[in-house]
């Protein structure tokens, strides 16, 4: 169960220009690093390898795609840090020799490969460099921005990798701080169990986003070229009160609002703090990729994110999880003291409620999609 | 005068794999990191502009570089880190479009441009992000990796700048530190005033490495595109002993071996420690490029890489900005007290000479050339 809810907090924050730039992981290789602290993450990695090898194997053309030129370049877009990133693309470049070697039998020659790793300007590249192996077979760039604008030039990506990226907003819908707005998000920090207006604000701004993101992969990408998009969901029509991470959302909430009670905080920093993070039901997405009208959809499923995780679940070790991927969030917000309140009395609560995290949906929160460029 | 020297000292050693990876600047914003002390290099880059417009105008062929796509790319290997990288790159794009409107005046279509930043993997690309301006009009990548070798996929790139980068050699000859060889160089960190042997193995190892950047840029560069660089020199025949950066190479040596009889240091550790610094005379660089054979040469020569500096330099101030460039090779090698005192005792020394100094050879030691691929 862990990993449902790790997965979905893994990267951060895609837009330089956001408001919610605090949106981002621990650099380096300290104890709290993300990149030390995202096994689980690898794990969910591996089950829709599978599915991606599927997807390429059927779907891309790389006859096509190599009648121009004899470079293929793969994009992580959100990359972070870490050796998951460097692997899950390493994982993709394999899957794409197997295809020109199934595709071209008799050609002994493979294209160039570069590896392109995008995340906003603040993003760790430094270590993530140090993550690459020296006899790495494949060219690497990186190109620092938000992938909600374009990044690379026209017509010169084959295939772009978006993983637990696109859930972090571009920001945070200004109603939610507005105290005359029906969409006022007060004494709550997510859209979990909030009014249907919370919602509805998320909800717009992940649609404007994608297409966003959409259009300008849709700039950078030649025909053919596929878009390989896995993150955080949940089935059309279930409310995020059902599942995990928003039952952690909510005890999250609480225990800043037992804060402001001891006075650690005040109630108008929780009121004005609200997670820049929305789980798109596939209905929306393909709405959005529908009114895009850029890319087709050759693939799109829910998936469980984590079907291996069986039994009782270590919520230290789960917290310690989250607190790697979220603390960005909460850093710019409130004093590392109160930090580290919140993340102690997670343990807490967590503990307390293990038996319903345990019992809640966990099916269906992961999307999984492959997009073609028409 | 201060620019001569620490111009040429300005840039990190661009080999991940060298024994010498010591050879690396300050990054961030400290109050001695090189970003904040490189105002001399800019001064100097200033001075080369205007000959860099004078070949791009008369030499590179836009009409046909724009003739296979829309994209034009500069790249600048062994770029570092500060605002200097980002503004040279920014004029070089100035004078870029400028020869568009003048080639192309009835077009109105600028291509695409995209920025390359090269340097070695612990380059600090993350300080270097942040000098970006948040309204450039480019597309961004870094592309970590040794420049003596392919970083870039083939035939993409346009235009190639390296300033202050070539004159880092990609390891020591091994025989300066052996014993038993002539070129031992006991005693002494560098080849001025040092045997024959010793310099003809630091030559040895520029002229490999010249060839390796050059066959690594010319499958990297279409036909047509052309490398500017601009680096140390020294005239034809001249020793390094006649010009300010041999003279202050000797009295480190010096006050490294004063230090040894105070205890400080080991001998062994002097005996033990080289600059990988080469300034090719222009004879030596147009027989590598000839003997190279993928470039010709459009311009090459020798000029003053500081006209504008007159009267007597601030050496206090001189010193911090050679610290700030070459600390990283020392700091491998000695303990930081140590360091300390090389840069105190070198401000003295260089005060009680600094009459020699000033009278010294300055005019010629910057090699301006333009390379174009053949």
């Amino acid at each position: 169960m862990a990993a449902l809810v790790s997965d979905s907090l893994a990267k951060k924050n895609n837009d330089k220009a956001s408001e919610n730039s605090t949106a981002q992981v621990i650099g380096g290789h300290g104890t709290n690093s993300y990149s030390n602290n995202s096994s689980y993450q690898r794990l969910s990695a591996n089950v829709v390898t599978k599915k991606i090898e599927d997807a390429i194997m059927k779907n891309l053309d790389v006859e096509t795609l190599s009648s121009t030129s004899n470079i293929f370049r793969v994009a992580d877009f959100g990359c972070g840090v870490g050796s998951n990133t460097i692997n899950s693309m390493q994982d993709l470049l394999q899957i794409v020799e197997k295809k020109y070697i199934s595709q071209r039998p008799t050609s002994s020659q493979m294209p160039e490969f570069q590896v392109i790793f995008n995340d906003q300007f603040t993003n760790d590249f430094n270590t993530l460099f140090t993550y690459l192996p020296q006899d790495k077979q494949y060219l690497v760039a990186s190109v620092p921005g938000s992938f909600h604008n374009q990044v690379l030039p026209k017509s010169s990506l084959h295939l772009a990798h978006c993983s637990y990226s696109l859930h972090w907003l571009s920001r945070l819908p200004k109603e939610l701080r507005d105290e005359r707005s029906p969409a006022w998000n007060k004494g709550k920090i997510h859209y979990t169990s909030a009014p249907p207006e919370v919602l509805m604000a998320y909800a717009t701004q992940f649609a404007e986003d994608l297409d966003d993101f959409l259009s300008a992969r849709g700039r950078e990408m030649v025909s053919g070229g596929m878009i390989v998009i896995v993150g955080s969901s949940i089935p059309d029509g279930m409310p995020y009160s059902q599942v995990v991470n928003g039952i952690m959302y909510d005890c999250m909430g609480s225990i800043l609002m037992d804060m402001v009670k001891t006075g650690s905080i005040s109630e108008a920093d929780v009121d004005a703090f609200n997670l820049p993070i929305y789980a798109c039901p596939p209905g929306e997405f393909i709405e959005g990729v529908e009114r895009n009208g850029l890319f087709s959809i050759e693939v799109i499923e829910l998936m469980n994110p984590a079907p291996w995780l069986k039994g009782p679940i270590d919520i230290p070790v789960f917290v310690k999880h989250v607190r790697a991927a979220m603390v960005g969030m909460f850093s710019n917000h409130f004093p590392s003291k109160a930090i580290d309140e919140l993340f102690d009395h997670l343990v807490l609560k967590l503990s307390d409620i293990s038996q319903q995290l345990e019992s809640c949906y966990r099916d269906g929160l992961q999307l999984f999609a492959i997009l073609k460029r028409r």
